[in-house]
């Protein structure tokens, strides 16, 4: 079974068409710039050198038709023809309290992310684009929808309430959603495999690191607390997002600045984070070696992210009530053994310990356990594979 | 020696005569509606019954000339002369970045508490006139400011800053600042002679619970992080203050509910919190009857104030890489035995145990440690005293 993996920006396309037998990409692809001037489509066949196709797309619709062609066509293509394609699996950012888990998409539930729009005003109306142009083009080929939000859906009451007036929850529904859902479920599921156990039994905390990044609490498999928010904007310190804040910041900033909350909320999303605090970068890279040249404000940015995420380790461990594995995926969780190193500093007294060899050893793209010999709470690093979660969830549920 | 200690609001008043001999308070009151009609002394000497004095007060120096001159009064005073009071302290709320610890006031120091005023509108010019009251009134006393804010300024970098453009910091001052100052040095203070060790040997976690809450984590007698924040709004669920949000709920209330930053703040200050979930009170006894008889939403804003401190024990006690005790204090903290049980549940594997009979038989007023006898962290209950606190400061600064 082939399925087709799909994550629709406002004017882009991200793509993968994946083999559920071997689960291996038979080629993925990116369409750039749909109703603008200069659309192309960069699209790379598993393990051959990549095409690019300019070619004018006015809209989703256009950029789906020339996706479906690079990928029956006879010389980069991969497929001899749509019909091998099962199903599509797309990627929806908000599914509000409508959704706990994913779904086979019809009328009723096109509606439904439609209702969400105001939760996600510049993604899920791209999503929907996506759905609706995947329907013109494929017509009778199974659609689904996996939310970003849906594994969130487990927290309990006190997790995902403000302490806001009542009504903002029951009229705006104002309340956490956390995303990142479809990864944080992925490495837990591949962390029980590796430790040989059934998610049942597991307490985890996994870590999504990268330039947005989240920090989930699961129990028995579930969601039961994470770092963002209402919106992704808050928890740990992230590239251009600041994380949380004193929210009476705001109206200080507005009054002192004489800022607008649309200004505000750019500079929130946009100019924060460890690019505002060293002024430099939003790459931790880039920040490493500059605090390696004695920048203190790329140093300090540095150690901020790592206190902020210590923080949810300290949250999450409590909420848990201990901590079976903790969890490392996506850019920085998966690449950077200082910062693993560092976020775990001095906490051998919760049971935590990582053999440095291991920690310094683990290879981009590898799972790996670096927990030292005798260490109490595994310590795991799990690259993350959305698009594979994606076109799994599919798979299940056209079965 | 005897001291006066001032806690002046806009137009209150509040006042103790501490002997430092015997730490006793000889008398204390309170002045209402200054410069308000229906302005009002009540003066309550040690023991005796208060008398209501109901005299016009234009400002705050006739308020002081009436304290003292209820304090000399031959039927209910407690000194025969002014000159027995050797100097008086004030509590002052915000020292910016200023003060780090208490100061015998000068011009420069007046001038620093007036350059914070932006940090704190509403407060801190209350407490400049109060100053200058108590300075015309007693000629040639020393007169001290005890910051909420100064025992905080040890925190270090990574936890003081927040992750917006570094300029916001350097020209606004915006930082997380950190208040109930006082009343956590008091009780590390209590905690350290209770525990018979010296404060530069411990690691404690003070919980500052009442209808404001704030959690600190205390490493060698030094705040090293704390839960509220640029301003009291920030931290843990509390009476009618959100605590902790998503900072783009701001910007989304504000466009739904087409409210403006001044609406806002208010919601936030005064209708949000246990009160904002319940609908009820702000009074966790009132919500405590409640939820016995069904209420769902007032058992709801009991769960999350729980679990909002609880999520800071666990924070902190990475950030102090382990905690010798932990420490209840303020309304909610001394006097609810259910909460500190709910607070510390199933954190055995922390090392928190505390003895289910001590809990309960803790008596109002009195320092007790609850911890079952074989727990490696000790939890302590212990009454703050912030006035004590501040009188012992003025006393060590005027030595």
């Amino acid at each position: 079974m082939k399925i087709l993996v799909i994550n629709a920006g406002s004017s882009s396309l991200k793509y993968q068409l994946i083999d559920m037998e071997t689960e291996k990409v038979l080629a993925k692809g990116l369409c750039e710039r749909i109703g603008i001037d200069g659309s192309k489509l960069t699209h790379t066949p598993f393990g051959k050198d990549k095409t690019v196709i300019e070619q004018p797309m006015k809209d989703h619709s256009d950029a789906i038709k020339l996706v479906l062609e690079a990928l029956t066509n006879a010389e980069y293509g991969v497929i001899s023809s749509m019909d091998e394609i099962s199903a599509v699996g797309h990627r929806v950012v908000h599914g509000g309290e409508f959704f706990s888990k994913s779904v086979v998409i019809d009328d009723n539930v096109k509606k439904a992310i439609d209702q969400c729009v105001p939760l996600a005003p510049l993604h899920n109306p791209a999503n929907l684009i996506g759905i609706e142009a995947c329907e013109k083009a494929m017509p009778g080929v199974p659609q689904t929808a996996v939310f970003d939000t849906a594994f969130h859906q487990t927290m309990p009451r006190e997790a995902y309430m403000y302490a806001l007036p009542y009504d903002l929850y029951e009229k705006d529904k104002i309340r956490k959603y956390g995303f990142h859902g479809t990864s944080h479920k992925y490495v837990a599921n591949q962390a029980a495999e590796m430790l040989g156990k059934p998610l049942s039994e597991l307490k985890l905390i996994t870590f999504h690191l990268g330039n947005g990044s989240s920090v989930t609490a699961i129990n028995k498999g579930k969601s039961v607390d994470t770092s963002m928010g209402f919106t992704p904007l808050a928890g740990v310190v992230m590239g251009t997002r600041s994380g949380m804040l004193d929210p009476a910041i705001i109206k200080f900033i507005a009054d002192k600045e004489n800022m607008t909350l649309e200004q505000i909320d750019t500079l929130l999303n946009k100019e924060s984070g460890v690019y505002g605090i060293s002024g430099l970068s939003s790459d931790f890279r880039d920040l490493a070696a500059a605090a390696n040249d004695g920048n203190e404000r790329a140093k300090l940015a540095i150690d901020m992210f790592i206190y902020s995420v210590r923080k949810f380790l300290g949250e999450y461990i409590v909420v848990l009530g201990g901590v079976d594995a903790v969890v490392f995926t996506a850019g920085i969780g998966e690449n950077t053994a200082d910062m693993r190193a560092a976020i775990l500093n001095n906490t051998e007294f919760l049971g935590i310990e990582v053999d440095p060899a291991k920690n310094a050893e683990a290879i981009r793209g590898k799972q790996l356990d670096i927990s030292a010999a005798n260490s109490k709470v595994k310590t795991l690093v799990i690259p993350t594979n959305e698009e594979l979660m994606i076109a799994k969830e599919t798979a299940e549920l056209i079965k």
